[in-house]
């Protein structure tokens, strides 16, 4: 994995565009903006430290401003709203469609918000602020072009070249009855391989169309799974409402493999690279508070064994290992459910083999690492004894938590809590704690007088 | 995260296989598979253990085989494969095109893979057994459809209607000169609204194409960045040798995505959940060696001071939790900037500065909990000393943890080793040491004797 040549390009953007504000140099600055598409200004203004960022928001036009901030999201775009002033805000509106609008416009102050939606005077702009962006509807394009069953392919070819240009993303048209209501879709590329004389209705595809409400993971599913390119959204009369395509279902797929990497770690993928570090400090004191918990119950665990330890330190030296090792193992697990249940392969049918095939592995490797290590901190301590507590105290572990890394997903799930988020931390929890009070407890019975 | 509409219904179709199964009913269970998508059936083959997957696999038909092994990957794929006969394999190969066939093919016993070179004759196919997986080449469409750059529009057109059906995923043609080298690219939707009389020159795109070796990340980056919904892959002749879609870059970022979350925990994307026990166990077992090196490396540390700790056993009570906030605070630097480093937004340029943030964001975080740890731990043991001790070695660990957090990752990736895979052990490693380092160290000096 060795710098790609996109990595080198977007690297030395980033570096010319450093050096000539360090210079002072804002026109060169500008200069390396030229020919950027909005997604690499994005890129470019989320990965500038704040007072850099600023400067060169300072020297965009207004359209390149609309076209970035629809692109970018969380922090960065309400800090970059809030430096843009608001006739600039509202410049930055004129070239986008009503989706992006909607996207955007709701992060804006109220007042330029207001201004414009009287501007457009555009119904659906007022309905759309209201979708939840987590559904078909938030998502969606509101632009759709709809044709009627009953036309022919002729009458068709001829409305659309009357039509000025068509999104380039319209693979598809959608059909409707008389009355508005879906009836299936028809690719364009059918359309210019078809007889002329057809019917709309004889050579339409019957695909289903998707609800308003429908969870965009549930979106992204059904593209993968139906191997579709664009799909129609309707409300619950059938009415079509707008349209979902397959770029929209790759941002969907790169929002959520996001969400998952960094809420394993508490972090947002909301939240600015370079936010103020007394914010970003904050942010990350939740999580450290969350594990300092864990943490002290841990501690309170090797508490209980006090004397045990003050009559053989050698186990203090050692039980790290077990605690360690378990919650290694443990992960792995965790993660393979985590990840079956995002990709819907676990579920509570499969769940009991899955669990069954896991607690043999954490079995097998308990008796074989415990075997190790048992030998390793028997020789290191000349201490048979305390290498077989040891050996017992990881294959205990190693079984715990491969039950923890199976049960502790599905039940998070179930409850609704995300398991990406919380499943990590409960997890170690479990492992510290039996780790050190089997191994302690072991020694405990066994060794000390 | 409640359970999904889709979630629901998949779970579903799991449920009802297996009960077919155990009750025998193999009818039933091919009847739960009417109707399904080939994507929804690799997904039930994958989500099933090995035994009840076999029995569902020798009731498919030889078209769907073939439509369900293109989309599976890795370990599940191969098993089955090898599951059926010679004469299925050859038929499962019947519908598929050249692109699905290289892909497929590949993963054939030698003999059979030789019979379906040989009945297919297309020496395209065997050049594209050689395409690395990780470039354009290993993931495009090798079937295109190019078209003149001087031909008019309604040539074009004409030329269309008499075409067999177009792939539904074909939204542009590929332009080329007399002696097919790349142009440009029009849209399908622009030959639909053009004036017919006008030259494919004059409206065609002008997309940079990509070059067959480039490694499939970028293709992703790009087709991001430059909003494009499908490109033309050229030899260093600049020959139109295949077209890559956006279809293509969602299994991309789909796969990558897995791959960063797997790796975290020593897990590999190509392997099949129900392996068998013993096979599974020695993968693990590889990933928990390298975490009982590490595991050892605290305890030889921890060993250093035993003298310290049997005089202050409490030391050994507190010691994890030093070790372990590191770890925390580590893991959230480095899960930023490995995702920095993927989506190209940490580079030299800025990375001092970033570093100089997360070192802010460690210093202020452990001035504000070794206060907190200090006190719960002076009261605990009433020994205000040992509460100092600890306090002092958190702010010691947490700074070591986000130098180390920025560090590691960047030392990876510049060393060619994937942050992804080895970032975490060695973070952990670090954070460990130096946790149990500061502290037990720290209280050698000032509270033995």
């Amino acid at each position: 994995m060795s710098a790609s040549i996109a990595q080198e390009q977007s690297d030395l953007h980033l570096e010319q565009i450093m050096n000539a504000l360090d210079n002072g140099a804002l026109y060169d600055a500008r200069g390396h903006l030229h020919g950027l598409y909005p997604a690499e200004i994005a890129l470019l203004l989320s990965s500038l430290p704040i007072d850099y960022r600023n400067q060169i928001w300072s020297i965009i036009s207004p359209e390149m401003m609309g076209a970035v901030l629809v692109i970018l999201q969380g922090e960065v775009r309400t800090g970059l709203i809030e430096q843009a002033t608001a006739q600039h805000l509202i410049d930055a509106t004129n070239e986008l469609d009503i989706s992006d609008l909607a996207v955007l416009v709701g992060d804006f102050p109220a007042i330029v918000r207001d201004k414009v939606l009287e501007k457009k005077g555009d119904s659906r702009l007022e309905t759309a602020l209201s979708y939840d962006g987590r559904t078909a509807a938030g998502v969606m394009d509101l632009d759709v072009l709809t044709i009627q069953a009953d036309l022919s392919v002729e009458a068709v070819l001829q409305f659309l070249r009357g039509q000025p240009k068509i999104a380039t993303n319209m693979d598809s048209l959608i059909v409707v009855d008389e009355g508005d209501s879906y009836r299936g879709m028809v690719h364009i590329s059918t359309l210019l391989t078809s007889d002329t004389h057809l019917v709309v209705s004889d050579i339409m595809a019957l695909d289903k169309a998707i609800a308003l409400n429908m969870p965009v993971t549930d979106v992204a599913l059904l593209f993968e799974q139906h191997n579709i390119l664009s799909a129609a959204v309707v409300d619950e009369q059938g009415l079509v409402k707008g349209r979902v395509s397959i770029d929209d279902v790759l941002d969907i797929v790169r929002d959520e493999a996001e969400h998952v990497v960094l809420s394993s770690a508490g972090l947002d993928e909301e939240h600015d690279l370079f936010s103020p570090i007394l914010v970003s400090a904050r942010r990350r004191a939740v999580w450290l508070a969350v594990n300092l918990f864990t943490a002290f119950l841990a501690s309170w665990v090797i508490g209980l064994f006090e004397a045990t330890i003050a009559e053989i330190v050698a186990l203090a030296v050692l039980m790290p290992i077990v605690a360690s090792m378990g919650g290694i193992a443990g992960s792995q697990t965790l993660t393979l459910v985590i990840r079956g249940l995002a990709l819907h392969q676990i579920s509570a049918s499969n769940s009991m083999k899955f669990l069954g095939k896991e607690l043999a592995i954490g079995a097998v490797n308990g008796i074989v690492w415990s075997a190790v290590v048992a030998t390793l901190a028997g020789l290191w301590f000349s201490n048979p004894g305390l290498g077989m507590m040891l050996g017992g105290a990881m294959i205990i572990n190693l079984c715990c938590a491969s039950l923890a890394g199976v049960l502790i997903p599905l039940f998070l799930q179930k409850k609704g809590i995300d398991p990406a988020l919380a499943g990590g931390v409960l997890l170690t929890t479990v492992t510290d704690v039996i780790g050190f009070m089997s191994f302690l407890g072991l020694a405990t019975i066994f060794l000390t007088n």
